[in-house]
């Protein structure tokens, strides 16, 4: 089956599961606005390919752990969209969970999308429980404290934060887990996969900070202007415009040099030269330099 | 080792992990409020006493699934206090954790705090990779939707709510995941423990639902008169205040008489009589009456 559905029949049987009389109306509705329509998917995608790769001898495992890596993705932006937060009004083009739903649902809308990461991977992980005890650590790693997402997200409390770290753990952990949790899924070592995500993350981090400058707000589907108006750590505030994007494209090259000799290795190019396009379209970069 | 020693030991371990240089140092000393200093650690002890009683013969894993419970339980506790809750300024008698730390980091200490407990379990599964797999799914169910504590949580954001529902998943859901987690980390059948969980769990909400209109606020180091105030399901409100101290009494009856015969029988009885007068004082079941 075709990535992309394996990763929305995933998630739509995630979500199914809270579709009962138990469950408070609201937050079913709610939990589906967080989840769907599908955005870029681009972290479950790169899941995917790589377990590709790697010989994807467990597809339930693989299919449950690019589902979670996405369920805590959509978590973090419920939450980032807060009114303590960014106070986002828009989220993939229509109403932010909070203007829909009200800040309540919200905040529990994230913490139940949590949950539900840690659920689909210990409902897949009955045929190989020990690597379903890996893409565990490897997922909690990616989205706590320490230095996952969430302490990536709190760099934005601190009074300084160093840009690189920022980014790393609010962005990097969950590329990294994605490439990490592809592997350990397929039984192949996870080691060798970890700077390819490391990579990517910063570099779709920094894309991220590039756009939010200098795009249009109609193709991002969130307002543009966020990261000044909120004070958060920016690749562009750290190195200009045109340093971003010598930074976006030595990144992109690292990740293109990170991934391992494999026989998925082609498909992987692939799709880091489309992502790359995605993020930064040629005229936008053209513009910034 | 003794089980409150046992709990604090494990959460003390759990927290440590974090109190490192690249974790945002905020967000470090927050996590450390919302878990210290020890509130009653009732579904610790609970999840103990039941695998004590089971044989407790992967104690690592016990003690992993206790500080998991309790961890659950603190996110919800800091999630439930934001501004957009009960907007509590106190809780265990001192600062609650948005008003110490500000409502960002209130709402990344709760995400964490529900990661962390999921990593917990994952990093003492290596000796029962399958009894692991069984505790990990128990939690995600006690905490997430459809029917555990965040949708408990959630149903206060409905026009109506039925108030033993609303209980069993808000409160019920974590306490019967104590017994089962605690049988099934003991390779016991799990099947027997629920009823036993579920009753000392809707005998604690009812029990809250009476302090809150009945008790000294000094005692419970958080406001009374909560429910009212925020128009949650309560209940006294349901079944007035002689009502509700006679469907506690019940509820506790409920919960001895489900205790399963096993070895630790005598020690579990004396742990629910512990706590029934814990919970509601004497003086305080007699000026209801």
């Amino acid at each position: 089956m075709e990535a992309s559905r394996r990763i929305e029949q995933a998630l739509a049987t995630s979500l199914q599961r809270c579709e009962r009389i138990e469950c408070p109306p609201r937050l079913q509705a709610a939990l589906r606005h967080a989840v769907f329509p599908a955005g870029a998917r681009v972290r479950p995608r790169l899941c995917l390919a790589v377990a590709h790769s790697c010989g994807d001898d467990d597809p339930g495992l693989a299919d449950a752990s690019a589902a979670a890596l996405e369920l805590l993705h959509c978590a973090s932006l419920v939450h980032d969209d807060l009114p303590c937060f960014d106070d986002a009004a828009t989220r993939r083009g229509r109403a932010s969970v909070h203007r829909a739903f009200g800040e309540r649902t919200a905040v529990l809308v994230g913490d139940a999308l949590i949950v539900m990461a840690f659920e689909c991977i210990a409902r897949a992980g009955a045929r190989s429980p020990m690597r379903m005890a890996g893409v565990l650590s490897t997922l909690a790693r990616a989205a706590g404290a320490p230095n996952g997402l969430a302490a990536g997200q709190a760099w934005e409390c601190e009074p300084q934060a160093e840009v690189e770290r920022y980014h790393r753990q609010k962005t990097g952990s969950l590329f990294a887990a994605a490439t990490v949790a592809g592997a350990q899924c397929a039984g192949a070592d996870p080691g060798r996969w970890r700077n390819f995500g490391e990579c990517l993350g910063e570099a779709y981090q920094v894309a991220d900070d590039i756009r939010d400058v200098a795009d249009d707000p109609a193709l991002l589907g969130k307002p543009v202007g966020q990261d000044s108006a909120h004070g958060c750590p920016s690749a562009v505030a750290a190195l200009g415009l045109h340093g971003a994007v010598a930074r976006f494209e030595e990144l992109l090259d690292g990740a293109l040099r990170a991934i391992p000799t494999c026989p998925g290795e082609t498909q992987l190019r692939a799709l880091v030269q489309f992502e790359s396009i995605r993020l930064i379209p040629k005229g936008l970069a053209h513009r910034a330099a």
